[in-house]
């Protein structure tokens, strides 16, 4: 990435926790660690255990021995603790910086800390490198892998399904009942045998996926809709999939099948309303229209929400949930470049839950599609 | 978790990201979402999406509905976007909340924003919650499990290794080169089915096992150490296993068997250190004594380090990293019940790296094991 030399920037975060430190340095660190420009120049500050590998495979400038900070600020600290405000503030007056900008999710404690030791600090308005909402080619390549191991995960599922019996109504492989947990590991594995990490995956059976968060669990029944939705992380680059296909087992019923066709519809919809200078308010809205149009209500009761109740789609890059967002009230038009999930849902308790997902990057005509499974969802 | 009712407290966070916010609710939300206690009782406030599902599931004492503190904030800041900052001064104000407790990784953006709309916040100095590095019989049992994991992923890498064969020098398994990515494969999808998931992990042969946190990649060597280090997260309860077993296919050279005897000499001597009351420095120190009388060298060049240069080990819990730490500036006693890992390691390129990694928790007496693996480490 190329800095703005405008703005120095202050980060002590791990990449796992925090994809601004990943982007900044493109060098994954497992511990937090501290990283900021000084006058368009990239530092990162690591001990002897990552030095090597970063210096090797990072793209900042300068990888400093955290070792040698660490006693610099024994000495101008003698008796304390050299704790990372401490080390930051040594550095920053040696090096001479001005204000550093740090990004909403700095650490309030290093923050208050750094703020007493009277390194100038600000935080940043919105997200702290903006540009990551932009896709480059390469960005976008990664997030097509990323989908690559969704499918994955999907075709894993799929197959278990297709070859699993009903008996009594519930289904079964290879002589015991067939679950959530089962699939979820079916799911789980081929992602990693893609090279990703799925984790949190949703593979809900019944009214467990009309709660569209309920990660599923136990047996799985026949002619019940099944949502599989299946975000991994791919591990050399953390770019995020994240794809969502329903199934049915049996025999769907006819308020089923209107659901399913009612999101594919929907979905559809969408998907052809996704364009740079629309609103993410104006997408969300040709979903509503949909489901308007098709009679679907929604509600919220004390017990929970029926009908469509979340956002159409999120942005998703090197955060599962980043900019921008497809909701009702997302004012700002969709940027040429940037990449959403589109992913309208319907959940009716006694009939089931049904989302479909795909991901797409947003040009100034048609979206340009970075994930790919069919549509077929009746399994008999 | 029993509160302490004297302190009341503010979180922002997703659980992935915040343990704290795990161990404060006992429910896994993949959003960031807002928690709290006033006078004893816990709080939190989720959307639809999650309000079922938390409400059923976790330790609070109250769920409300993100929804309805979204209208009350629209109202009260009007043409205003309701941000966490205002939702959280509504709420606040409505509850009559006094000074709230933030994490010291409370997101400086909020904090700010908080501080400017006058509510009262402290950071907390140390650990939001100290009574976490203490862990009862269920939290050991969690490791204990994390740790059952670790081993399944040692034992199917173990497998391969043992049946891959030598040719020219380098491991084939079923016709085509075993990598260290192949090894990965089989570790994390072995973690996938115990029920956890394993990021990072660390299948480095040769020279990488050098240098402790790279991850390994690429053809593996007959007569290689081979460092397998694997710290899976439990999903149901996110506790962390984390073992390490250092392997070699084919003949050790006297110089890989004496760094791998020093090391196992080292741990021993750790484990047997390893006391409530006794300080992590002290731990540490019998490592070093080891090293020393064996004549290990540690030595830090422009290149990296050689020997032993880093921590003899640290907490365990919902961390991977968390309190008490081995290491040689700890003077605090190791307190009854706290749980550690005991990691020594030789790094020397040309020989390899090895490094043997359990993890105990600390008694009055002899530290219990939380992990079991063999230690047979030479595969003909």
């Amino acid at each position: 990435m190329a800095l703005k030399k405008s703005r120095d920037i202050l980060i002590y975060a791990d990449t796992a926790r925090s994809s601004d430190a990943l982007y900044f340095g493109d060098v994954q660190i497992t511990d937090p660690f501290i990283s900021f420009s000084l006058r368009g120049r990239k530092y990162c500050v690591v001990s002897a255990l990552e030095f090597g590998r970063v210096k090797r495979t990072s793209s900042f400038d300068e990888v400093l021995a955290l070792e040698t900070w660490v006693d610099r600020t024994r000495k101008a600290f003698p008796g304390e603790r050299p704790v990372p405000a401490k080390i930051i503030a040594v550095i920053v007056k040696a090096l001479r910086a001005g204000t550093l900008t740090v990004p909403s999710d700095f650490p309030a404690g290093v923050f208050e800390q750094l703020k007493a030791l009277k390194v100038k600090l600000e935080v940043a308005d919105g997200d702290l490198f903006p540009e990551r909402e932009v896709k480059s080619n390469a960005d976008a390549e990664g997030l097509r892998e990323g989908n690559r191991c969704s499918a994955a995960g999907l075709a894993a599922a799929e197959k278990l399904l297709r070859r699993s019996k009903i008996r009594s109504g519930t289904l079964y492989l290879d002589g015991s009942v067939l679950t959530s947990e089962r699939l979820k590991v079916a799911i789980e594995t081929a992602c990693i045998e893609q090279g990703s990490v799925s984790s949190n995956t949703i593979a809900a059976g019944g009214d467990q996926g009309c709660d569209p968060h309920d990660r599923g669990s136990g047996p799985l029944r026949a002619n019940e809709l099944i949502v599989l939705d299946i975000f991994p992380r791919v591990t050399e680059t953390g770019f995020f999939g994240d794809m969502t296909r329903t199934f049915l087992k049996g025999r769907a019923s006819d308020a089923q099948k209107a659901i399913v066709a009612g999101v594919r519809e929907a979905q559809l919809a969408a998907l052809g309303a996704v364009k740079a200078g629309v609103s993410g308010k104006a997408v969300h809205q040709t979903v509503l229209d949909v489901f308007a149009k098709l009679g679907f209500e929604t509600k919220h009761t004390p017990k929970g929400s029926v009908g469509f109740f979340h956002g159409t789609g999120h942005g998703v890059g090197l955060d599962i949930h980043e900019a921008p967002r497809l909701g009702p009230t997302v004012d700002a038009p969709l940027k040429k470049g940037t990449v959403v999930t589109v992913e309208p849902g319907l959940y009716y308790p006694g009939i089931g839950g049904c989302r479909i997902e795909d991901v797409v990057q947003v040009t100034s005509g048609a979206p340009r599609m970075l994930s790919s499974y069919h549509y077929e969802w009746e399994l008999k």
